[in-house]
């Protein structure tokens, strides 16, 4: 019977190292901790990888799995920050890397009668990390908003085309990790209106009215929440993007503004 | 060396007849013909499938690919029908379904300066066919519309919220088919604006007032489509669903009515 | 000021009824309990409808929002049920229909070290509540599983292609429902080899062996579930499709079987 | 009457440039030229978009799907490059971006009996322009490829566990642009074997053989991609990524290797 030969520790000759290389698309559930402290169960979809030195043919796909389950369930920001810890000295990488997204959900109550009900954002953490350097973390939020069209407001006597959108905000922070739930404040505050799941007769005529009242482009979108992140004085980078499923076309529009905040004074 | 075994067609001795077996997931460039008679070059996903008797171990997969070929590439209503006959007599099949899915596109002129811009509909061709018998035929069009919240409209001084939503449409034909530019008017008829994809100042500002003259909630949406539809006379059997993507909302709103007309005076 | 007009309420005159109406797409984080009666956190994305008669204009769809909020967030086979039934009161409708789709995860030992990992299927309910009549639940659950093709086998001295491919099998009990871990079970019995998340040298070895000794076409696929289903006595109805992923095109292998059991002899 | 007030013009005070503005999502047909100089019909998912000075406070989209419409449905590597620049003159802007996604057809023999089928394979075009420069141009490419593990095959003696990946590719051209087809071939032949959309027997025999004969991990794929790609000198820049449907596992293998070669000597 043949041994069971480690293909993966034999030499490579082709002289190239890997930048990436692990595992995809790993359903796992997880805990995240939210800012009253309380621990949320989710479903996070994760991914993996470690550098590969040109010398070796092959990474063990299996250590992957296992660093992840031997990190538990509990993957909220400060302790998720540690798995590409894990996974630099499991592999004696030079660099790590993983990626985590999953739904967030969060107590909201309507604007006038106050009953609560559960809204979700995507979030999605990436976490690199560095022999002997601190980790670089990006924070990502998908925020569902209402969007309603100052041109339409001002050109139309009744009314106005408005829709859902999506605010996609990405950060790095300079020191401290700000909650989500305050990030999500933030990109709300910048919309014609937020999102709630739950809204009953008054609700609807306040959110309704508030969006009236409140109009905005994308590119309205993307500088409100643009000027909101930098006097926050929190964050050495962001991107954010607004794409709006606009309700009197089939495609969508889209803006974007990205700032690297490291050279600014703070 | 061994030679080519058909362990397809061996005998199997389970006993058990398979509804559809096939292939499924090909992706192929075809043309359908629109109502001016032009044709238009689009891209299909395509399923192919049969039964298979209790008899055989397996099918010939590859047949499907070689039966997809040898129609070319023209696909519209009147030559798909002929596909899965094709299928009959190739596999000697009892029965024989496809499963077509492509983008239609249509000229539109914008409702005011009359500009044009191409407006894109997702088409299902589902066809049956069983051995001496007729084939059964279902369309299936998705036209994505304008709705506005009665309710919002009702209750609110100013606005109305607003949302792209969908009707996915089902039809069998009683007697030819429609042109699917007829049916898509049909749809886009019933709710409170229809899209465009190319739209000026004048014209943004006349489909603001449309909608927020034809306030329509999902019900209202497939209850207009169902009267249409009724009214038509050329269809045995339809369904209509409308789904919104609310603009207040993270979800959906969602109605359905789907009727059998055969028993029904004509 | 305005009233809040009840617009919903209103009389409509079109004299059509509504098959279903409601909301769709909605992300609820919910707890099921498995065979060992752990409590087990995952995410479902949620339906919920009922019927509206002609006489109605528009359904209450905060109501639906309501109603899942209200039965927090435990939501396996048996009290699942129970939720349509809800609906039938809240709304005074004669039909309701709720769907739940979510991951459903289970600790695995792999098969030669023991080594433990967690696999992920998709677990579907679909119930459909009529006024003074039972209940009718759907199951459906989506189990990947890999396939190894006979007929390569048999062609070539050495290997036979394989590919993951994902078993949909959908069931109606006769009687007491089934286990998920029990159906899971089922159907990876009929596969070439099931799959793990987490696989060390030995166990690698392991599941190409076992795979290459049980080659399955997805005619096999099919017919080895439906056998089995069968033998178990405890179905009323059930549907089962392959589809492979085949590692030789670009395009899925598909087989389909649906059986009604109730005429059938016990 | 209200006129209809132009609201994009209006002057902004937040003071902010918005990177890129414009429209996602717009789903056209069009026209590509493959290597035989014929012409190729399909559908493309379409991006355009400009930078926005801080002066204003929005753009105007409905220039956008003019400029798109205006370029007729040729957009194949040479003209495509045009319609950044149209962009620029037409919004004058700085900068502008456009993406265009599509599936790419070729038809291709079975490797024995010669039999023709159709393949398809994903392109994305991300053109950017900057007033005054040259474009930038990122050619992608998906192909889809047989992989065969080298790990399984040393440790089994009969069969190797194998599966569909796919090599995501991307690339910068130093001068002048390579053909698809030629790109296409170049990553077909690093993997175990390639994918056909027709095989006979005979030709499924050969690609199993191949398969087996030819074992490469995700890290072999990226390197051999690697090699064939820096031995061209005709790129400045690339990425290759393989991701690896496992047929053991439910989640993916993944490699990624991405160079600058500017610097480099040529």
């Amino acid at each position: 019977m043949k041994d069971l030969k480690d293909t993966q520790n034999e030499l490579d000759t082709r002289q190239i190292s890997i930048d990436r290389v692990g595992v995809r698309g790993i359903k796992f559930p997880i805990v995240v901790r939210d800012k009253q402290n309380c621990p949320q169960s989710t479903v996070a979809t994760v991914a993996l990888m470690v550098d590969l030195p040109k010398e070796f043919k092959g990474t063990h796909m299996s250590r992957f799995v296992e660093a992840l389950h031997g990190h538990r369930r509990y993957l909220d920001v400060h302790s998720a920050i540690q798995l590409p810890k894990t996974l630099l000295r499991r592999f004696d990488a030079q660099r790590a890397r993983i990626e985590l997204e999953f739904p967030f959900f969060l107590m909201k109550k309507a604007p006038v009668t106050g009953i609560e009900g559960i809204m979700d954002y995507n979030v999605r953490f990436e976490i690199d990390a560095k022999r002997g350097e601190a980790g670089d973390f990006t924070l990502t939020l998908q925020v569902p908003v209402t969007t309603l069209c100052p041109c339409s407001k001002a050109m139309s006597e009744r009314g106005a085309h408005n829709q859902r959108g999506v605010v996609t905000y990405a950060v790095k922070f300079a020191g401290e990790a700000i909650w989500l739930e305050d990030l999500i404040s933030l990109i709300e505050g910048c919309a014609s209106c937020e999102l709630y799941s739950l809204l009953k007769r008054p609700d609807e005529k306040y959110v309704t009215d508030v969006a009236y009242d409140h109009p905005v482009f994308v590119e309205d979108l993307v500088r409100n929440v643009a000027v909101a992140t930098e006097g926050y004085k929190a964050f050495k980078w962001y991107r954010v993007e607004a794409e709006n499923f606009e309700s009197i076309h089939n495609h969508n529009a889209y803006a974007m503004i990205e700032r690297d905040l490291e050279g600014t004074e703070k």
